[in-house]
């Protein structure tokens, strides 16, 4: 036992309230077993930070169970086999899995992974584009806001725009034909979304948050037709108040909202709307639409091919960081897909 | 010239700010001319009075235009013919229209009416049960709830549930075999749901407001599948912290809001768990769905001759009283279906 290897992760000190800080987290040292029978031990490579993880930190029910307090968080990782006594997973492979958040961890038969190829694309876009972000756009937009049969015509308008699935949420849409108007957070961002991603329109909610309303009225003047909504409260109001008759607001995240500990200082206060106007609101998580995982690889990897999708990483270096990453998550300060480098 | 009829009709005077009085009314006396060629002349016998009207009587849009003021209203009304020069119309046949709030008018050319026939039921039903009140449940439930393929194990909360549409409603999930909870305003109204309407559980909410999400907690355990809201505001917020995932919150009135003028009062601040449950909330206006009346007549027709659909009616009599019947549908006094006889 003279090669005992040592290895970190990160724990949830305590349940953060508000915008969590770093005092939340815990970078501890571990023994890292040797791998029995049918294992393998993997080191991760990268890792993912999502805002969702937001909602597993408090105590009340989430739709996957809260992380315990001083045990390592989870999420979506790309790690590679470094020993291996199951025959199905080789030394040197690469796999997707959710122990994200820690340096090393033990597969106990292969049945928790996924094999990713890492001559295909970047290991790391397994974790965004190629990954549970980019389904996330795919579902949300084509099965949940009903754009599968086309979109010629119709008026598509995304919140944070910028962000991981925003992004491909918003250059879908333009695959398929759509007027694409998001909305983002700094002018760098508008800049990004009109030269890189292609929308037709962009603009900074900051400069005038209680203006967000007007705006998609200028520029939305015959309504939207599918509102991709990851931040909830104010951007689901404005929305709610441009949306056309038998409109359909897909509800994927609200950011705005994860940090609020004393609920009913939010609000929704036009839903009347809905019924005016006919619309189908609806909240969706991608684990429930892996069904489709096939037909996605299949047109993501075409459309990457094509050049018609373009994304941005923003890099954390060390599993140090990785509490600063997804504090940043909050900060709206990053582009795209916020990744820490193992 | 010598038999010159005088009619009545009730004009809008003033738009209303918050629950409408009598001072938003006003009885006129109009000539009633004499039919021309095609044309016919209706008096009315019956005539409906319906929340949605509310909405009409802002200035704001609508999905239907706003009533103009010093103009007489409009709505459901069931009349007989008196007069005729269109030779499809005869003198005695009755007919279904939206010319409500009147004593007489005129058809132009027969278009905008729908035959009824008196000896199958009484006409007033066309009004209710057998019109666009039970149709509104109809689809409510069925189409944008998604009840169709049967209700089995499925648990249905309704709001308003003694009033003209959330009573059919609840019988329809009953006869779908549906475990139906539903929310009133009074100790008579429970117990009409209960002895009457057979539904499983009804509670009066004005016991305690604040309370409803934990009575609802109490009495479904394991969830709801189907909200039908009738009502908005804290109904719909204690429904959605009850939801089972994949639920269905059929959004078909919204009582609660109608007379809230400034509407940043009204809230609806858990939407996000739309998110965590996957819910579907949709919006929907019983106009767009006149494609299955014939099936909802035959099923409703059907359900009524096997004693499977009770309801009760409140009637004001006479058009000088229909603004009354109005300002009650907001005071919740009254049970099932308000219907004025002219």
């Amino acid at each position: 036992m003279g090669n005992e290897r040592i290895g970190h992760e990160i724990h949830l000190k305590e349940r953060p309230v508000g915008i969590p800080t770093e005092n939340s987290f815990e970078l501890v040292s571990v023994s890292v077993p040797n791998p029995k029978e049918a294992q393998f031990l993997v080191r991760n490579v990268w890792m993912s930070v999502d805002p969702y993880m937001r909602g597993r930190m408090r105590e009340a029910k989430s739709y996957l169970p809260s992380f315990q307090l001083n045990k390592p968080l989870e999420g979506d990782c790309v790690g590679q086999i470094i020993e291996s006594k199951n025959n199905r997973f080789k030394v040197g492979e690469y796999v997707l899995s959710n122990f994200g958040w820690r340096e090393y961890w033990i597969s106990t038969d292969g049945n928790d992974v996924t094999k990713i190829d890492a001559k295909e694309a970047p290991i790391q876009r397994y974790l965004g584009v190629l990954g549970r972000t980019g389904l996330t756009a795919y579902v949300g937009l084509l099965k949940i806001g009903e754009l599968k049969g086309g979109g010629g015509n119709k008026t598509v308008f995304v919140s944070a725009a910028s962000g991981a699935v925003g992004s491909v949420a918003c250059q879908i849409a333009k695959i398929k034909g759509c007027h694409v108007v998001g909305s983002t957070s700094s002018l760098e961002k508008v800049k990004w979304l009109l030269d890189e991603a292609g929308i037709d329109y962009a603009f900074n909610y900051k400069v005038g948050e209680d203006n967000i309303s007007s705006e998609l009225r200028r520029v939305c003047p015959n309504g939207i037709d599918i509102y991709f909504d990851n931040v909830g409260g104010r951007h689901l109001e404005a929305a709610l108040d441009n949306m056309k008759v038998f409109g359909r607001i897909v509800l994927c995240g609200m950011i705005s909202q994860y940090n609020v500990d004393t609920f009913p200082s939010t609000r929704t206060y036009n839903l009347f709307l809905a019924i005016r106007n006919r619309l189908k609101i609806q909240g969706f998580i991608v684990r429930d639409h892996y069904d489709i995982l096939t037909e996605f690889c299949t047109n993501m990897s075409k459309w990457i091919s094509e050049g018609k999708i373009k994304w941005e990483e923003t890099v954390f270096e060390g599993l140090e960081n990785a509490s600063k990453a997804f504090i940043a998550l909050f900060k709206g300060e990053k582009m795209g897909k916020t990744l820490v480098k193992i």
